[in-house]
């Protein structure tokens, strides 16, 4: 039996609920005929973070991992296609670390591509009615760290696919942030089941266009 | 027993649903000791829309009239404060009329506010997490076109409480605009039940500010 | 010879220049062959704005009035096609007051539409290659404030015109703003001063649409 | 003496302009006791864009080389962080190629940094009042194509600092795209200016924050 690892973050700054671990641990134990499904939380924090989740890694060899965090704002589920070896936090850590310009590796590569099918995702999003795009930058908190960390250690194993998802607030959060954008939690949740069954099933990507002109 | 009406839309533009009447369509025939709730659909046509409305105002006698629209690309439900008397429409309406600088009716004053207790609805709101605010403007379209024939109609019956809801696009709409925000129809739907409520409840409007800065 | 007035807003909030202010002082005293501008600054406070603006129309009794104010985010000039009678103030004037939901004028009409020829305004405006739209709120501060208190005081003088228009930040407004649009006080005088040609130049409005949706 | 390469871009898509090379010809030949500045325009072509690029570093061997390019919608002056190596293209360049994740150049590292002290020219430029900010992606289309292939081809020469500055449009294309930003080419001639003289003074970056959070 395959295993799915997902990962949701704790959450951070002026909020008290993070969406990511609100719909990953919704998850949690869902097995099927050839999938089991674990979920992990992981700290916002740089370095502990990457331990948690390559800790995770060890114990349950997934086949694949999708890493799920906030993006307070966007309007859709967005497949982050590239983290950067970079850590520049606008605010602190939960730990109270704010890197400014740091590499997530010491002489890592600059960057590292998801190994997610990412277009097919988003296809099969929009398709099921799901707002849905590819990102072209994961920013460089928290959650570009963890990708960048993610697919540094598993460069050399392609038979593991992995990438990060970005979600939108959800309502109640986004009822405290005026004209911010929202998602509700179990549309995502219906998202990132579409997005496991595609990248399980998909063995090329797709050749759709998700580029942006800037 | 006090009689509630709703109103939805249509779809117009390139729309095949109308998030609006999806979302009104559900609450038709609730009743509980006090209210029914009565639901009718208007055509995204000028003038028709609004002798239907009138039409199922004078036959159902209600004491509360809530005007839902589609508002596409707005990330929340927002409470119109006023509706101006002029009709400038973008793209024609679903009889091909496009007016340009039209009066809604002539010789009516320029404009009509809501007379909804529209800052104790948007605090209800957020308090329940759904995500909300006052506007400023229901357009120059159909919605407004609604909104100011209504208030305008009402204008001597200040018993009945009126007004115009918008809302964003739902997500299997949003899905086909890349960018644009949406809110899942069983959230809008607790919005609505909330802003009844709220609207049947509340005899003064709170002393909530909900202005903008221009 | 005929009077054109202009006036611009002293800084408010967190700015330590209005550019309505640095832009319409540059026109001071500017004079051809049939016109004449002159140029008073308002205090952004509500109530007293209005004073200075109308003891400025009852000694210097123009044939035209635009009022230029701030709005700060907004990506064009904008001309404003309605004022309400509501002062709904988001932060407190100058003088430390902040009214929600009071009246501009006791018992005054619901609003007042521009006077301006604003779709000719906004077309010249675009053909000479300067951002413009039409906006359909002006807010709930003190440039709707003084836009509904102007056209109020000039309801029974139909010969004069007037109106209200929005300018962008300045760039070195935007420059501690980040992610604000901006546009250059030179390219908002060229702008102006159109709209001043325009204004007096055209009859009747043009029937271009410059409406919104919603 | 040094030489300062600056680049831009031939209109492409529907703009009959394009600000870069607006911007860029203007400070053609422009020399101090120190520095003498040569500008090449690129054409909006994958592959051809970037041999013109390379052909002027070999004829001109500069010390800098900013390349400039129209970042239509975006309101401030970004300088780009990192170029990543795909090519994904929302619309055909100017030759009618549409690449679809392709990579810029073939078994290339997955990204290059930008090898200018962002950080410091951005803080110059908001000190001197122009609207800037770090950019965390420069898209897919032909201006990542540049500045990969460009850092891609100075990998071996760190003494020539080279990397990529995205600017809004001007007023005139603006005004035909309503609710865009734009910048007057004045403004952006200065921050231009400021990023050259700012890129030869500082020899190594300063530690300010710059990054985004998603």
């Amino acid at each position: 039996m395959k295993t799915v690892l997902l990962t949701g973050f704790e959450p951070f700054g002026d909020e008290s609920i993070n969406p990511s671990w609100e719909v990953v641990s919704r998850l949690e134990g869902v097995t099927d005929a050839e999938e089991c499904i674990v979920c992990v939380q992981l700290p916002c924090v740089f370095g502990e973070s990457l331990q948690v989740l390559l800790a995770a890694i060890a114990r349950y060899s997934p086949t694949l991992v999708i890493a799920v965090g906030q993006a307070g704002g966007r309007t859709d589920i967005s497949l982050e296609r590239i983290a950067i070896n970079i850590d520049d936090a606008r605010i602190p850590d939960n730990q109270g670390y704010q890197p400014i310009d740091k590499p997530v590796v010491e002489n890592g590569p600059a960057a590292w591509f998801s190994t997610l099918p990412i277009k097919a995702i988003v296809n099969a999003l929009q398709q099921e009615g799901i707002p849905a795009s590819v990102s072209q930058t994961a920013g460089t908190y928290v959650c570009n760290h963890v990708m960048y960390g993610l697919l540094h250690a598993l460069g050399d194993k392609p038979e593991v696919k992995a990438g990060f998802m970005h979600i939108p607030y959800l309502p109640q959060q986004a009822a405290k942030h005026p004209g911010s954008a929202s998602m509700a939690a179990e549309t995502v949740k219906q998202g990132l089941e579409i997005a496991i069954r595609t990248a399980l099933r998909v063995e090329f990507d797709e050749q759709i266009t998700g580029g942006t002109m800037h």
